[in-house]
């Protein structure tokens, strides 16, 4: 195995299984128990001072861990020879790093504050909840504009910027947020779902909870119980 | 002129206008007017999708626009061919990525919006301000920690890194962050305000309205009053 993959059955962790799938990267996936806090753990912060997964660790390079998802993404696609997620010649590569740190920066916080505020934190939060809904919905929209006449986000093709946004976006209907209305993003989604590496990546470390929820309200209510139960709202953060 | 800096006085802006100082590349900046909204104007869209500044242009690359803090960093940086503020070799370059992203995707989203629920919205929200005070407080310590026995954040010499949280540390106590029992970081900010081009980039586009108000609570609440008037809340976001 070249590399270890710390990592939960989280948007920030399947960006990495499904890098490392698409690359063809020999790996192994380790899972880290978020709700018994390992991530807090000495070991761990060894690792990552800033105690959150996912970490790579790369044992072709002295075992070298490289931590934040937006931070593994690069190097991986970096390691890649034939450059199949992020090519080194500009303008390309500004663009794909423009919309890799606009997922990193904008979307994966604010949806991950709707989250806290919408289904985990107990009590009724209007302001920080409508606040965080409102910034949500801006940012699908700039997604649904830019995919117009567009396959994917940042490039004439599948980029490390499709990846880092995906499993946020695959995840739309956990925070009460609609493609329904957003027909490039929908077929977007799709084109994503067409591509076996993807599945395979969103499967670890184990089957992912939210494939088959999607689309059924009662289903993704039990989730978000089971993920209240859990404490999530402290992990995403 | 290489590049044009479309920017205003906030943290984002400052960390592009450092880089471009210490690198000593030939730039001018414009400054955008964003309680006039100027960000959403359709040529400004053109620029970045998503509204926002800061946005640098390229012109010795057909104008290309890069936007979003972190990957003008990086852009800037691997210009370089000095590499003064990016190391192309990995191990180095992997932890700067990491720490970069630290601050991108965490530091800068939550003590912004400590900023917007201390700060700027009208009314009280207990559970969201305290829940960003804790978050941005957890960040200072691991900024604190890291720390110990460096000099800067990332690689045993000054990076992007340094660049990309020191404008948001720099203004900690606009929302009520302290480094008073901090000495790892005190000195640090010490050692960034060492240096002639930090300097000169927390002064673009204008003179820098933090650096008279730092230390003095009373210079400090006229600042936010004036950032409250020109809704920074939702600037902010």
């Amino acid at each position: 195995m070249d590399f270890t993959l710390y990592t939960a059955g989280t948007p920030n962790g399947w960006k990495i299984s499904i890098a490392l799938e698409e690359l063809k990267f020999k790996y192994r996936a380790k899972s880290v128990d978020l709700s018994g806090d390992e991530q807090k753990e000495a070991w761990f912060l060894s690792l990552n001072p800033n105690g959150k997964i996912p970490v790579l660790v790369d044992h072709t390079k002295d075992d070298l861990p490289v931590f934040e998802s937006g931070a593994i993404l690069l190097y991986l696609a970096d390691q890649d020879p034939q450059e199949q997620l992020l090519p080194k010649a500009v303008p390309e590569r500004a663009k794909v790093l423009s919309w890799l740190f606009l997922q990193m920066a904008a979307l994966g916080p604010m949806q991950g504050q709707l989250n806290a505020f919408l289904r985990y934190l107990p009590g009724e939060y209007k302001v920080a909840t409508e606040r965080f809904i409102s910034e949500t919905e801006r940012l699908y929209t700039v997604l649904e504009k830019q995919l117009e006449n567009r396959l994917w986000l940042a490039a004439d093709r599948f980029t490390v910027a499709d990846i880092a946004f995906f499993p946020w976006v695959y995840m739309h209907d956990y925070c009460g947020i609609s493609v329904a209305k957003r027909p490039n993003l929908a077929a977007w989604i799709q084109r994503m779902l067409d591509r076996p590496a993807v599945l395979r990546g969103l499967d670890v470390p184990s089957k992912n909870p939210i494939t088959s929820a999607r689309g059924d309200p009662k289903k993704m209510e039990e989730l978000v119980e089971l993920a209240r139960k859990k404490q999530m709202c402290s992990l995403m953060l």
